[in-house]
């Protein structure tokens, strides 16, 4: 039996804990606020604390990514020389930058699983949140058998599992992600405050305003750490989101028929290019 | 029998025939490109031209917002005296301008569906596209009469009905949908251009880019006419938006964290007050 510890059964770690118990690991939670309940859940076979990552083969990180540095410093001593680490993280560059000071950095891979809702905590948590995705890993100098682990650790999951290096996810998710969260936020509170003087009109809105905002419900403190983490590749995303708004909105201000349809063509090529 | 001419047959104007025949109405369609399909379909009964229009209780416009105005005089001289007429546009102002010119403008109630997809045309019309949406309509100074026909249609197809000034519906629309179009074609061109460089990634995104960019895949002629139609309370949405965007940058290029977590609060505000 494989054993993993989960550190954080949240959304995210506790759907990690429910799908391994599901494939036959053995799974113990550690979370000071959260494993209770992920208990209760039977998300997990048992709680642990830190130093129960000694008798694990694989540890998975899973608490917000500005948490990650600190909770690899407090796991290092608790830490055996063949047991595999790995995260769940929304950016890469910086935890790699801390997990490198673990005492065996090659048997750290970072992972990044492409799901999840706007929902938090164990209760949202689903053992199938994970299947038909795509689980994106930055090995680095990570050793081949640990690889090897976290691939098939995701695999059992249900995900399919792409690598590449860590800077190159993370100027990959600023633009698939970030840059589309810090835009949903800023789009949700721009409506709300449009509608003021205008009485009622709660519900008076299509599916366009659902979906694009709906990650606009997104945790704060999570996207707080994920922004801060991943600065320029955001700040990057965002400049040419502005220079893209400014041409659409310099179009429709001037009635540039042209210059709106190219603006919708480059909309089109790009939703393409990223869906593929 | 009520009788109804709708002048489009594409995904709205379809969408209003085919509803509105399975709920009883004799529906006769008048599209020089879509008609044919739309009559292969079954959405209407029969192909007819403007000057059926003489010959029933309804006539719905279902054309893009910047034909309104042309289709509305070449219609006129064929409107029998007690003829209603309404429309589906997504902007209101500018139609009940154009409406004013008709022989008996009493008889033109304006109308909008909060709903719609991203596909268009007659293959993508559906019966229960209403069913459970809202309608707003903007009465004005119409005929009682009228207005109660057009809130039966709108109910014969499972809509709810509200009603509002045509400023305050346009104001609303820029806000909950011009808004977020302007915002998705831009996020999505932005999104394609940050990956150059990236190699293929095509595929490793998730659920939240397709979501925030589904109205991104929208068609380029119709919103060109919305957004012109629209412009000044476009505008002045834009406006909001680019201030919130400002915000959130500012606070992440400064590692403000209370600055950050104040635009997702607002944001979290926002979409309550929206949604409701």
């Amino acid at each position: 039996v494989t054993r993993a510890l989960i550190i954080g059964t949240g959304l995210i770690g506790g759907s990690v804990a429910a799908g391994l118990r599901a494939a036959g690991w053995r799974v113990t939670g550690c979370d000071e606020r959260a494993a209770a309940r992920a208990l209760e859940r039977g998300l997990v076979d048992e709680i642990g604390g830190l130093d129960s990552a000694r008798a694990v083969d694989a540890v998975v990180l899973a608490v917000p990514v500005g948490a990650t540095p600190g909770v690899l410093a407090q796991l290092a001593p608790h830490l055996a020389r063949e047991t595999v680490v790995t995260d769940v993280g929304s950016t890469k560059l910086g935890v790699l930058a801390a997990a490198a000071s673990l005492p065996w950095p090659s048997r750290f891979v970072g992972g990044h699983p492409l799901a999840g809702t706007e929902r938090s905590g164990p209760d949202a948590a689903d053992a199938r949140l994970f299947a038909g995705r795509r689980c994106l890993l930055t090995p680095g100098g990570a050793d081949a058998d640990a690889v090897a682990l976290v691939e098939n650790l995701w695999r059992a999951l249900g995900a399919e599992v792409s690598s590449m290096t860590a800077a190159e996810h993370d100027q990959l998710l600023a633009a698939v992600s970030h840059l589309p969260h810090a835009v949903a936020f800023a789009l949700a509170a721009a409506a709300g405050s449009a509608l003021a003087g205008l009485g009622d009109v709660a519900g008076l809105h299509g599916a366009g305003f659902v979906d694009t905002t709906r990650i606009a419900s997104s945790d704060g403190v999570m996207w707080r750490d994920i922004f801060l983490a991943n600065r320029a590749p955001l700040l990057d995303a965002l400049d040419r989101f502005e220079d893209e708004l400014a041409r659409l909105r310099a179009a429709v201000a001037l009635g540039d028929v042209d210059g709106i349809a190219a603006a919708v063509e480059r909309a089109h090529a790009g939703r393409r290019r990223v869906l593929g």
